[in-house]
């Protein structure tokens, strides 16, 4: 053995992060407080065999495929949805009550699990950080489940990336399909936010490197692929739907399916491993599935459908969230995720905090520490329309408050006051700071509305036709008074229907920010236009989709974005992720 | 719970894999037939403790680097690099001889592990297919393994990109750097053969998303951040050299440095799992280490540093291999990489086989079956140039024959004949058909050779100028007549010895098929020129790559790829990989 000559010039000892520590105050820091238990220990918890369980270390497995086919007779449990009022910039904290929902029902003696979404590489390096909760209600190990964790949007963006690549690839070798290339609707994806790829030119170079054509890169979680992988029930559901997904246009404007570029074997191969749900735990060890992450504008915004599923059959309660607010999230879940995955919730929590509601009520950022009831009278009106939205599918609500320490009594009685006469409740949570303890007044009426039968009903039947579903959403859930439709999108709805797409349900692509399309526009407006500017077929996730504004699917860092702060410390423990 | 309705069509069963079986000669078949052991026992034929073992499943896991720091201190084994004659289309068997030979020399009672480079998806789909060996002499379990293995290319990809983004954000925000958007060296990866992303123009479609300029897209494996990943001894190092990478220049010509972007914390966090080695086994339950994989022109072409220098300290026998033929693995292998990392192989297998050394020898593809000792003499002046420029290295050399049926006796001994006067044993090897047992001679000899005393040197010392060392490789590696600098390398080699680079190593993009720089040009040609037409610095990795004609960093698909042909059957088992 000679040493190593010194042609790399080591400049000594972890130069770049002797001044890094972790924040004991951030979410990383509690989290490591707690010692999670052996994943083996949180499956059995849910009466899973430890040979079911596809270990990723001690603490993060995958739930066989086999098991799940083994188990898909049982009975299964109450399905509780979390949602929440339209978001402003004071924060709601969905994710947090979700967990600490979950985390209080087994408290009270009520065996629950929950699901949720993975997160996504993009925002955890840019503006919105991680998605594994905080403060005491998050799911472990937090910095796994922000980074690669299983791997899952990898095989999701490589089975993508694939499918673009063949296309190319046929137009290279001759182009057998007659593919158009000014109109191919695939284009790639990458887990960042990369705003320069948002539009660019390909192919460039000369004849080796093939035919110049515009494309694009989306993020990966905006992909077909993730959408459909959080909607199949199985993997021959999942390799069907690929193949029904379309890709291009023919020169004679027929329609490419993917199955015609003979890579969805491939494809499945890919996303084999990643279809099997992941299986974690919260701080309070209660079992945890977070398993896919679909957009929630172009596409439905909820976990896997086979994370549910197989959820509902293992636990007594599956406490789940659906993205953005409930006119978005709750709507997508419950029109497009339970339609098409036989499912029906039994409760539905609206979470709201007094500070948001005070945005929604005029009040400004700086501000929201004032008292204000009157502005919270004011802005619970948002919160009111999602409750009786919620009422019109049918399924029972209960509000959750989550507590900030400048919430006054006044604040929160004016909060019940604007709902008293629906009959829904309101509790003041405070899972953040206590974990499961904090939201127990929640979990009992919870427990106590689910027990109730199921009245579950979509908003509209399958057989309306699709500009009706777009006015029925725009009427009963955003409160417009008119839908906009451009010729280019009444045309297309037309066009879709003539080929037997009718039936699908529609995905509303709006800003989250407000009922109407205007982000700017809080609160509860009404008698607003909804414009569809564009609509899209999802061919292979089931769904038409109306872009009612500019639709971001690839979006920018901020000028100083979260990867500035992002280290590895001296005992090679991950801080920064927030 | 209500029924799904049929929003998505749902064509049947499986109707896509009905008719896929798996091939029963393939290898995939061949290696199901033997049953892995539970990695935890892998890991204890070389002492590992299960607690050092980041389980992926049962099959696979991650060594600690905790483990690793420990061990650091512990006396190293035998280093046994396996190279080969310059490849044709008639085949070699690198990878099968390296697996054979550890399992032979595990039979013959040393204790062995293997070191292999990971494969990267896109041959996977492409033409050449998995990496894994082939016949009875694999690593398992190989489907995982080709596909996403243990995420370590994925996370190499997304560190990559991380920093893509973070310099067209940078510039963005108003670009304070002054990066010239001209002179951007950084381009972005995927692990996919996607000729359309070779060149292309990004930041398009208005001020919102950026400003527009040229970039690129290389295969993931040509990343410096995977050849500094395998050069890299500890994670902190491996920040260092990251810092270092120099990835534009400012309008002033100075040069930017990835650190200037502030992300490496980030890159850091997203590469600490991968960087950890990962272990597998052979189909004879020989410990494998299979971690990182370099691309072998622009890069050094073999498996990461902390997977060699981890499995010296647990076995007494390392068998690795190098990228491409010996003239330009072994040589990069030996004056790169252990150069840097301060090893000495042992003793070296050039493999070849008779079918080759005919191609080599003048015979054509087709007329490979019949005997042709004459030829056989001829081609194996490739084979001997190869054998005397490992001895200039100063290393043992042994040459392995792969057996092919159609080898002839006569042809055996034309190999033998050519060989003779240079003192080297060919040894006829059957590990492909028989395993471990088809080597155990090769083993035998293997281990005499290593335990001489080591008179490893590398060709050239750090002081030579960057143009000697380029033409000290040029005339005793490639027997070439004449180095022809361009104009445009010769003033950057001076420029990069100004800035101080140097006394790095030089590493050589060469085509593979020939000593010369024509790829045409089989056998062993003497007195051509190596034309340098480009100089590039990797400065975190630590060498100067001269190119020496088109070199190829993001591969294409032919027109029928790989991906057409694999699929997961109504088991669940990946087929159609080879």
């Amino acid at each position: 053995m000679t040493e190593p000559s010194v042609r790399f010039r080591h400049r000594g000892p972890r130069m770049h992060t002797t001044a890094r520590h972790i924040d004991p105050m951030s979410d990383a820091a509690i989290a490591a407080t707690v010692t999670p238990e052996p994943i083996e220990a949180v499956g059995a918890r849910l009466g899973i065999p430890a040979d079911a369980l596809y270990r990723y270390g001690p603490h993060k497995a995958k739930l066989s495929l086999d098991f799940i086919r083994e188990i898909e007779d049982r009975p299964t449990g109450k399905l509780i949805l979390v949602t929440a009022i339209s978001p402003t910039p004071a924060g709601e904290g969905k994710t947090t009550t979700t967990i600490g929902l979950g985390d209080a029902l087994n408290r009270i003696g009520a065996k629950t699990a929950v699901c949720l979404r993975e997160p996504s590489l993009g925002p955890c390096f840019g503006a919105k950080g991680g998605a594994t909760g905080g403060g005491r209600a998050q799911i472990v190990p937090m910095q796994d489940i922000n980074l690669h964790f299983t791997g899952d949007l990898h095989a999701i963006g490589a089975a993508h990336n694939l499918l673009s690549a063949l296309i190319d690839n046929h137009i290279y070798w001759g182009n057998a399909l007659d593919i158009d290339t000014r109109r191919i609707a695939w284009k790639r994806v990458v887990d960042l936010n990369d705003r320069a790829l948002r539009s660019i030119v390909v192919g460039l170079g000369g004849p080796a490197n093939g035919f110049p054509r515009e494309d694009g890169f989306d993020i990966t979680v905006a992909s077909e692929v993730m959408a459909i992988f959080c909607l199949a029930k199985s993997l021959e559901e999942l390799e069907d739907r690929l193949s029904q997904m379309v890709v291009a246009q023919t020169r004679a404007k027929g329609i490419v399916r993917a199955e015609a570029l003979k890579g969805i074997g491939s494809m499945v191969a890919l996303l084999r491993d990643a279809f099997q749900p992941n299986l974690v735990q919260t701080m309070e060890h209660t079992p945890a599935f977070v398993h896919g992450g679909p957009f929630a504008n172009i596409a439905h915004g909820c976990n896997s459908v086979i994370a549910t599923r197989s959820a509902l059959r293992l636990a007594d309660y599956v406490v789940t969230e659906a993205g953005f607010g409930a006119d978005l999230g709750a709507e997508k879940f419950l029109d497009i995720k339970c339609r098409q995955a036989g499912l029906a919730p039994a409760a539905s929590v609206v979470v709201a905090t007094v500070r948001a509601l005070k945005m929604h009520g005029g009040v400004g950022l700086k501000d929201l520490v004032k008292e204000d009831a009157g502005a919270v009278v004011l802005g619970a009106a948002n919160l009111r329309r999602h409750v009786e939205n919620m009422q019109k599918f049918g399924i029972p609500v209960v509000v959750a408050l989550n507590r900030f320490l400048s919430d006054t009594p006044a604040e929160v009685d004016a909060v019940r006051g604007v709902l008293a006469d629906l009959g829904v409740n309101v509790h003041v949570c405070s899972h953040w700071a206590e974990g499961g303890a904090g939201a127990e007044a929640l979990a009992e009426e919870v427990k106590m509305l689910a027990a109730r039968p199921s009245q579950f009903r979509t908003l509209y039947p399958d057989a309306m036709p699709l500009a009706g579903k777009i006015e029925t959403i725009a009427r009963e859930i955003y409160r417009a008074g008119d839908v906009a439709l451009s010729p280019d999108a009444a045309r297309r709805l037309t066009e879709l229907e003539a080929a037997g797409f009718g039936d699908l349900p529609v995905c509303m692509a709006k800003t989250q920010y407000s009922f109407s399309a205007d982000p700017k526009l809080r609160n509860a407006p009404t008698g607003h236009t909804i414009p569809v500017r564009e609509v899209r077929l999802s061919a292979g996730a089931g769904f038409v989709v109306a872009l009612t504004g500019d639709v971001m699917t690839m979006p920018g860092l901020p000028s100083v974005p979260a990867a500035e702060h992002i280290f590895v410390d001296a005992d090679g423990v991950i801080g920064g992720l927030s």
